[in-house]
């Protein structure tokens, strides 16, 4: 039974958010951008986040890399503490951050020199990352409650929007597909409390669960190893379903569950062929792909540069079956806060 | 009570797999690579492998970051299926395999261009990474039973000498800094039940385990995260130390026991303060670093550059006692294989 909080609100919100946030985006607000790449004024591109907002750049680097950029995806931790001599004059520094406020943004924003040109994504205006970048994209999610859900799928929009924008792209399609999600996320959305039901039977006595994907799917993944984690106490790692073979396959038990995203091509292929191995080898498994069997695992059909927006909607499903399984209330913080303030 | 099975026999041999290592590296092999580096051959060095091979690499691409080289790091199945365009003659490609003949790493051959230079790191000469190389730099750690351990440390020791040798940094002093580990790790190790006996009673009813590190500490944590779960079948997890104050913060409970690398510098500071919070939150941690009490977590002292190889030694102790507590042989498979032949 879903104990009906405030993350519960947060994930059936997610669509006005995307809805909200697409009516936002403005392809003026990087035109100067686009502009310094198009005169060659970067050399690199430097991608950095914390928690969900660092997954949530995954895609843009595979898409920048794919196309030649020189990009370099790093926490924002490791940023301002190992590598702070990437932040010069010639690095395009892309900067991801729900609150724009936590204890690594504030110091990155006092590392960097003053020429680093710094592009923002932010779901808050009058934070200190939006009132210092050169370029702003803010998402529009409003307010939301402790776990992200509606600021990831949000920053994920504005990322694709600002990829697509870096790499001339046409906006035009880039706006088409990003429209694609609205309608479909709310439709699967409705039918949260039958996702929710159809699981729960499965998670009664799991321990360990893993979420596990390839390529851009691999933001997804690492998402859920945090918001698991947080919304449900519950032990949940994000990995790649390539490494996932290499050691942690011996631990499988009884009690391990993994959630295999199927991305698409040949990567769909070796996860079908994982969720087997795992069944085989003693523990459970379901995979997420537009063909699942069950309507909770089934994505609906989009174009794959904005997958990885819908590909999170089971993850938030199996959160809400995992904490109603153990009684509690999804995503009501103890221990935690909102903001990270410590480093 | 410890089981003395293979991998216990396998740690216990490291310093004279490193010996041996160290008394085989040759200049002479890495000339060509250099040269080329220096004609301004490579606009970007890809660095890739499998599992603890992947996460040997992450000193070696932030060494070469800090020093102005586009360097990506990539797990071979990333690069494979997601990034194989990456893999042309303008790549220096880094591969580290223990078995050189893994799933992934065969298939990267077949994928790679065939002017990509390859310049490769493995313990089995006659496997297809070997044969195929351009460049070869040979660990002679011997014989593995299962979980890596002599691979690991050894192929942290010739990537510390590549990495030098590509920087033209003095490789006098690189050996003289990688000679420095073997009798330090000797030294250690000799006191191996009294490290694993002093950790036990903390450990006896662990459920949730975690390994955090900043930098190339990072490299430790992430092998952490795999032998852990492969040695002990507990729930290891490897995470950067931020990150973790980013939602995993939430899930601290009684029965979690957090390992926190120091590293050096600012990070040590910090990461003291994380153990004392997470002890604060109702957890359990303790703090590896060279001025630690407890003799288990006490790390010998040795320049940054060589930390990554006695790092890793503290996990592995914590790996017999878990094992231990539990009454299994630590590292005896029952579902693994040495090498992972499926994709």
């Amino acid at each position: 039974m879903v104990i009906e909080g405030g993350y519960w609100r947060d994930i059936l919100a997610q669509p006005a958010a995307l809805a909200d946030t697409l009516a936002g985006l403005d392809a003026a607000a990087l035109a100067d951008t686009v502009k310094r790449c198009r005169d060659g004024r970067f050399h690199r591109a430097v991608l950095t986040g914390m928690g969900g907002s660092y997954w949530a750049l995954h895609p843009m680097h595979l898409a920048l890399l794919n196309r030649g950029w020189n990009s370099i995806l790093l926490e924002t931790s490791e940023l301002i503490h190992v590598l702070p001599g990437l932040l010069d004059s010639r690095t395009l520094l892309v900067v991801c951050s729900q609150s724009g406020r936590s204890a690594e943004i504030v110091r990155l924003l006092d590392v960097k020199q003053a020429n680093c040109f710094t592009a923002a994504i932010t779901n808050t205006p009058d934070s200190p990352l939006a009132g210092r970048a050169d370029a702003l994209i803010l998402t529009r999610a409003g307010e939301e409650f402790t776990v992200s859900s509606k600021t990831y799928v949000t920053a994920l929009m504005a990322l694709k929007w600002m990829a697509d924008a870096l790499l001339d792209s046409s906006l035009e399609r880039s706006r088409d597909e990003l429209s694609q999600v609205v309608p479909v996320a709310a439709a699967y959305l409705r039918d949260w409390r039958s996702h929710v039901q159809s699981v729960e039977p499965d998670l009664r006595d799991v321990r360990d669960l893993f979420v596990l994907g390839r390529g851009a799917s691999l933001a997804a993944a690492g998402v859920a190893g945090l918001i698991i984690k947080e919304s449900t106490h519950l032990h949940g790692e994000g990995m790649s379903a390539a490494a996932f073979r290499h050691g942690p396959w011996e631990m499988i038990h009884p009690a391990l569950y993994a959630l295999v995203l199927a991305g698409d091509g040949e990567g769909a292929t070796l996860a079908l062929r994982l969720v087997q191995d795992i069944v085989a080898a003693g523990g459970r498994a379901a995979i997420v792909s537009e063909d699942a069997r069950e309507s909770l695992f089934r994505l609906p059909r989009v174009p794959a540069s904005v997958r990885p927006i819908v590909e999170i909607l089971p993850v938030e499903m199996l959160t809400l079956a995992l904490a109603s399984v153990a009684g509690r209330e999804a995503g009501r913080f103890e221990r935690a806060t909102k903001v990270t303030t410590a480093e």
